[in-house]
């Protein structure tokens, strides 16, 4: 018997997901393409993951090169490069102890940066004031998220509660158990395109009072998977609903900047409740996420998100300050790229045609995306899709035939996993399913991602549309012969 | 009253170190400097951390011309770069999801860069074999560390505790408390150039067994704050008593290539327990974490180090993998840095004259500091240095007069952290008290870096001299006074 096999309950009671069945089988079909094996499709469409690049978009020239110079100075003598680059470069460089990205930082990040989003925030919220000091940099903003999790929950009784959206990003639901807590679900309304409502939180709050103790509200806006935003209105509801039930608010604000909507628009947590004014925008708590990896510059490989602290303690940031610096700092060219993401170049600098041709291309494609799947997927039977207003995502839902869920029961697998499972082995099409976010029992849906190249995404949905077509119509026929 | 005021007591039992202390006073004496402020030193020298860059020493060309063309693919249109650069590039970028160092990768690395750091252990290792699977890339070797500490620490009745080293590098040291398990410090021995010796391992397992369950060994080889190396003898008595009380055996041999010693060689854990055979080889429980932040790659702000882990049962890895996998993945350059570190340019390769000259550049300067330390802090009274034999630190004994203890006392510090107090306010230069570390009662220890450029290393040691010179002049002054 050895050592180990007496781990930590809290890592061992950890599940695997849905999505290792997935990621092996492509693993398995990928090989075999390699190795000469006739598929009906000759590569894998993965659209599983909110990652930009991976899916074929380009990453900004602006933001490569600044951190290439930073990587490797010789380049600010090259006159290949034009001079607000050399200037950025130059400038970050000049933050950096002893002038290199090879060296650690503060804890917090390196503090011209974190200056520098703070200007970003304020100017973001129309003014509302955000101090440097409450703004923590670190490895992506899923770590912050852990971070303050750490500090909110822990092993109690009776346990403390975090209310969680159904669905939700998967891996902020992970690590809840493991530090003690308890996930209370709150639906989203899918028939009103997945909007969040205020006599929902309180069902699920009030439900959960006889076995754990809520503290605090995590949110996701944009939504992940089901891409809605939050309207101003709903948002002051929410804020008066944890002033009054005294919970910690979590904004997930990672997608800020990615907005399609025509007449959706994006406003931080942050703002409305400085708008709100005296007593609540001194006294709500609120942590703040944002993020490198999404929105158009879509770093996500190099690792770079914050989290902005409002009306919390100073006492209680002096410990998360501890919490933060045991994981030494934020990888520094994530660091940049973050500051790169929300401070890019401006009208007038050479490096603004550039920079608006390459956003606006990724932006029309994306506009292009989202028309395209709702066009699509709302016109096969069997699916059905809510507007996309920001976010990576298109979260459908999914009317499978009884057959499929028979069979699917047979296997041992959820249904929508089963179609997923079949969408990738048949068409070459990888995406998750919904039963790996949560849904209401008896409902079936699927997560893809919809922030890739125009081209890739229609070969993706003429890949699902036959797939799905055959998919039904063979089990209506096994349904059929069945009668 | 708040709700965050109710924070976890893992996070609320955190405690300020004494480098806080002393990083505030250096912020202040910077400013003042900046502000004009007459001072008798123009720029504190900061060695409290092993930081290569930040102390003035350069990056290495190979490498941030790899990671620079990876970053700006249209570098490697340009004949500017050596052509074993751009065929680096190439190939890494080959391996990225989507060929783009901006999408997340797996959980445990890019897979070809895990499969060529096993090469590299297995090479290192006179052909101890070394499987993949085993190896988990992470943001920096610490997050490694405190994700294995996760696994093998909890709360528990009694609690589980770690064997540490005295003086032990200190994050480490930090976080048990917070995972629910207890420190149980075991004595280097300070005479016998900071040895570790089996029978104080007994004697501390021993006095802990009344109060806690020792589950594992925490061992720093090469040493941090000392630079000590240990024997390959030294390491089968390890294994072997490991072995015996079941404890799971966790080697930090981050700097296993900053090696100074003329008769010392790094030998890693892997190794000696390999060549030990059955049943030791195939029974004790290891996990050897490394890094691109020590060594002469020294990149330390990339962050890339990994784990390696050893005899470690299959159903514990599944939790283990599902444990990195809620951080996403490490950033990819430093993945990147970790593999170019591991896999430098070869004699041949058109890289291989500057990367050569580069790093017999770094390694002449590190020996004769270490030569220097040796020969200046031995020859000042009230100071002795043991021989540096690898790693980043000279570790260095203070032999303060009962005035400075005394003082300290009142002023409420403890008295090396008075002493370096004292030193970076008169002299401008920053090191770390061995308070910070533990250390035996009554003995007092200062802990700086050598792997800093000669003629920093050299000015370092004069406003060393001098201080210490003129503080023990003026105490035994004040002693004087007093009879
Ligand atoms: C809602 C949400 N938050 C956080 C993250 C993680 O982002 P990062 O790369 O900054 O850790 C994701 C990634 O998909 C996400 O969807
Ligand atoms: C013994 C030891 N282990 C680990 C680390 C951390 O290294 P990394 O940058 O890989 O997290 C250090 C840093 O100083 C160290 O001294």
């Amino acid at each position: 018997m050895s050592v180990v096999r007496e781990i930590s309950p809290n890592v061992r009671n950890m599940k695997p997901l849905d999505y290792e069945i997935l990621a092996r089988r492509q693993n398995l079909i990928e090989k075999e393409l390699r190795q000469g094996v006739r598929k009906p499709f000759k590569e894998v469409l993965d659209v599983s993951m909110s990652d930009l690049q991976m899916s074929g978009l380009k990453p900004l020239s602006f933001v490569r090169q600044v951190l290439a110079a930073c990587l490797y100075p010789e380049l600010l003598n090259s006159n290949k490069l034009p001079v607000d680059v050399r200037q950025r470069a130059q400038r970050l460089l000049g933050e950096c102890a002893g002038a290199s990205v090879g060296s650690y930082t503060a804890t917090k990040g390196i503090p011209e940066i974190v200056q520098r989003i703070s200007e970003y925030i304020t100017r973001r919220d129309g003014g509302v004031p955000c101090s440097p000091e409450n703004i923590f940099i670190s490895s992506g903003s899923q770590w912050s998220l852990l971070n303050i999790l750490k500090v909110l929950l822990f092993e109690s009784s009776p346990k403390r509660g975090i209310l969680v959206p159904v669905p939700s990003h998967v891996t902020t639901t992970l690590s809840i158990p493991s530090l003690g807590g308890v996930v209370i679900p709150y639906y989203l309304s899918e028939e009103q395109g997945w909007q969040l409502q205020v006599e929902e939180l309180q069902r699920a709050l009030d439900s959960a009072k006889a076995w754990c103790k809520p503290v605090t509200l995590y949110i996701i806006n944009p939504g992940n998977p089901p891409g809605q935003i939050q309207s101003r209105k709903s948002m002051q509801e929410v804020i008066q609903f944890v002033s009054e039930k005294r919970l910690f608010l979590l904004a997930d604000e990672v997608y800020q900047n990615l907005i399609y909507g025509e007449n959706s628009e994006f406003v931080s947590y942050k703002r409305v409740l400085g708008e709100m004014g005296h007593p609540l925008s001194d006294t709500v708590e609120l942590a703040s996420f944002h993020s490198a990896s999404k929105g158009f510059t879509a770093e996500c490989g190099l690792r770079g998100g914050y989290v902005e602290l409002v009306n919390v303690d100073p006492a209680v940031m002096k410990h998360i300050y501890a919490l933060f610096s045991k994981d030494s700092c934020g990888p520094v060219l994530g660091q940049m790229a973050l500051d790169l993401a929300l401070n890019p170049p401006q009208p007038g600098d050479p490096s603004y045609p550039l920079y608006h041709t390459e956003t606006e291309h990724i932006r029309k494609s994306l506009l292009h995306n989202i028309k395209r799947v709702s066009e699509i997927l709302n016109s096969l039977p069997g699916f059905s899709c809510q507007p996309v207003q920001g976010g990576s995502f298109a979260y459908a839902r999914l009317f499978l035939p009884p057959s499929a869920i028979q069979k699917a029961e047979e296997l041992g697998l959820k249904p929508d996993t089963y179609y997923c499972v079949r969408l990738l082995e048949e068409a070459g099409v990888l995406t998750l399913p919904g039963s790996e976010f949560g849904q209401k029992e008896g409902t079936h849906h699927m997560r893809f991602c919809i922030t890739t190249p125009q081209e890739r995404m229609e070969e993706v949905l003429r890949r699902i549309t036959n797939f799905h077509t055959q998919f039904m119509r063979n089990v209506s026929e096994t349904e059929a012969d069945r009668v």
